[in-house]
């Protein structure tokens, strides 16, 4: 993703309709009863024409069993349509399980008319529940039906469990010429951290794309976006991102490499970054949005897993709940890392106000630093004074709330 | 530390008078006002005679200005004394910090007519304020003056910061023929993980060991207990755990191996044991204790990064918390570890109720298993069916306490 900055991408342009904001793709979620609210829980999404895709799973061992169904389907490069529901997992869910996400991508191929094969499928909730399968499969129909004219909205919705609010984003961009669009939406406040979190994302463009354009951009765009965040350190069962590229903009195919495909990956990696930002602010219990950035590290590596160090601080993140500029905590979490740290060199500043220097308290305006986090968004500079190398995470502070949610999450 | 399970150990009995039970140790702790609460926290610990010594430190690269003093002091495998203050770490505390530590171990050799240099130093509280070196100076005088015949508690009392109680453990044991004692203190109750943690730990013994052998039985010890414990992930600044032993007791010395060896190591890695564990119990704001088993890993290392992961879980054990038997947390926080899982043959049971087997659901009894939850004491055992190693990890809930505790810790 090196860009050359002599040569400025064409601006974006924010634009409305989330994962539908790209023509030929249209989505629904309806209320299928899965959720005790009676809201939306089961979402369909569908190109209209062949699209070339690519998505990301989590790391987690104990994978999810619709994870499973979707890296087999996602491997040609051709995905159609998703499915997903919210409100149970289907996670450590056996055989059934297995049977029940193929039966997803089953009933949702069936009604739009292209082969199992070419749905995704996705789930987030309650782990180690049996899936209400024929509730979902009624959803699934009730979905298809309704995909004409429906706002995104609707499906924005269907994908949320703790969430707060629905994330979506959009923009429109230029590339060869022609002015595309990219947009997505995504669900996610709990459980996250780096290489994937509970999280779903779907994205799509109406760009060109060739599936191995698809990878390659994906790849650069959640590196520097859903891995950049962290919630609570958890790394979740089913996270599953999606990226669908259906030219439905006209245009020839875009590969890996060059202008054109720097324009589309330009645009995916803001959508993503907007995304990836939302579900930190939307975070469980949370009451602050932090920006972390690490400078003046030996690596890049370094920088990154410093600053992901500091983020994933439980007492750091408490202090800053507290209101309390603790440089010590994000001091200590920086050298219980395995990034190189020399504790006589580091700085740490809360919204500008520097705190320590060389490793030691400075004086600094006390009325300046507790203004700037009581501030809702609050940037937190570290710098290790050892290299040019820098990197940024988001997170948030942990609070009474997170601990109330999560304490009776699955009753 | 392996023992022939064909030789049993001769049995510990049980003694009073902490890190003071073994002969030629005296200690005394005094209120220095370094706390706001006029408590003791400035602690001296003597040994009558020269004394073998080994120590553990932090692993973190922000270590604390005691810790940087006291690695070079106990280099040599001698320690005559130990002082501690609470209240404040002494860490990223600058040029300033370092010379208020060897003025500490000045001070102390001074009143206790010992070198400056076979006297450790540790320091544990809030990070980045410089010490008020004054008091604390004037407390190892006044802290000197009552070695004699002051009982262990005021010493133990001296080194707690958020603890509740003071954590103290002694037994008699036999080696060649004698008689000898162990007995130790302890520190800490948040900032705990394993590679040490914010505790400080300072055990004696009259056994004739040497410094050798001191060494060997420390890294024991610690693999056991204080590396097996967690409360919330944060590696510490000023980790400190000091093992002294001076012959008091008689006998020829005793180097690392053979049978004598085995029976010191065997007591020390109980009376650490006992140690670690009050530290868990302590855990800040927790209302459980909660002792987490791996078995069936492939690997000893495997059974300890699962147990780790699992036990490190804030998602879980915000879930012990709200007395929720939710096994999928547990699962998911093994499987996204380093250690090798097969998510189809995990088994969880949680106070012997089996709530999952075969990574899937089983029908339990929830009133059994709510039962088992709502004790203070919780066992969870995760067998992951794949091999024949085991590790046992003690932690405890995270609560809307330790929010608290540490919302405001800095103020």
């Amino acid at each position: 993703m090196a860009h050359d900055p002599d040569t400025p991408l064409p601006p974006l342009r924010y634009a409305e309709g989330g994962v539908t904001a790209a023509r030929g793709f249209t989505a629904a979620g309806v209320a299928a009863g899965l959720k005790k609210t009676g809201r939306p829980d089961v979402m369909l999404l569908f190109s209209e024409q062949p699209a070339s895709a690519a998505a990301v799973f989590t790391t987690n061992q104990v994978a999810a069993a619709p994870v499973v169904v979707s890296r087999a389907s996602v491997a040609d490069g051709i995905v159609r349509a998703a499915v997903a529901n919210a409100g149970n997992a289907n996670a450590c869910t056996g055989a059934q399980g297995m049977a029940d996400a193929r039966a997803m991508a089953e009933e949702a191929g069936r009604r739009l008319h292209v082969p199992a094969g070419e749905v995704l499928v996705a789930s987030t909730g309650v782990i180690g529940v049996p899936l209400p399968i024929t509730r979902v499969l009624a959803g699934i129909g009730e979905a298809a039906e309704r995909l004409e004219g429906t706002p995104a909205d609707s499906a924005a919705e269907a994908i949320m469990t703790t969430d707060t609010f629905p994330k979506q984003a959009a923009v429109t961009f230029e590339s060869q010429g022609r002015r595309y669009t990219m947009g997505g939406m995504a669900k996610g406040s709990g459980m996250i951290r780096p290489d994937m979190a509970t999280m779903l994302a779907f994205v799509t463009t109406d760009a060109p794309l060739t599936a191995e354009a698809c990878r390659a951009a994906l790849a650069g765009a959640t590196r520097t976006s859903f891995n950049r965040i962290t919630v609570d350190g958890e790394t979740s069962t089913n996270d599953t991102c999606l990226l669908m590229a259906n030219g439905a903009g006209g245009g020839s195919p875009i590969g890996p490499g060059g202008g054109a495909f720097e324009a589309v990956a330009h645009a995916l990696a803001h959508v993503c970054g907007e995304l990836a930002r939302m579900i930190v602010r939307d975070g469980e219990g949370a009451t602050k949005f932090i920006t972390v950035v690490v400078r003046g590290a030996l690596t890049d590596a370094d920088a990154e897993t410093a600053a992901m160090a500091v983020a994933g601080s439980v007492l750091f993140k408490i202090a800053l709940f507290g209101g309390d500029a603790n440089w010590g905590r994000a001091a200590s979490a920086a050298g219980a890392s395995k990034a190189t740290v020399d504790p006589d060199l580091i700085e740490v500043s809360f919204g500008g106000v520097v705190t320590c220097r060389e490793g030691t308290a400075v004086a600094f305006d006390e009325e300046a630093a507790a203004a700037a986090l009581a501030e809702e968004d609050v940037e937190v500079v570290v710098d290790l004074h050892l290299g040019a190398c820098e990197a940024t995470v988001w997170t948030c502070d942990l609070t009474y709330d997170y601990v109330r949610i999560n304490a009776d999450y699955r009753s």
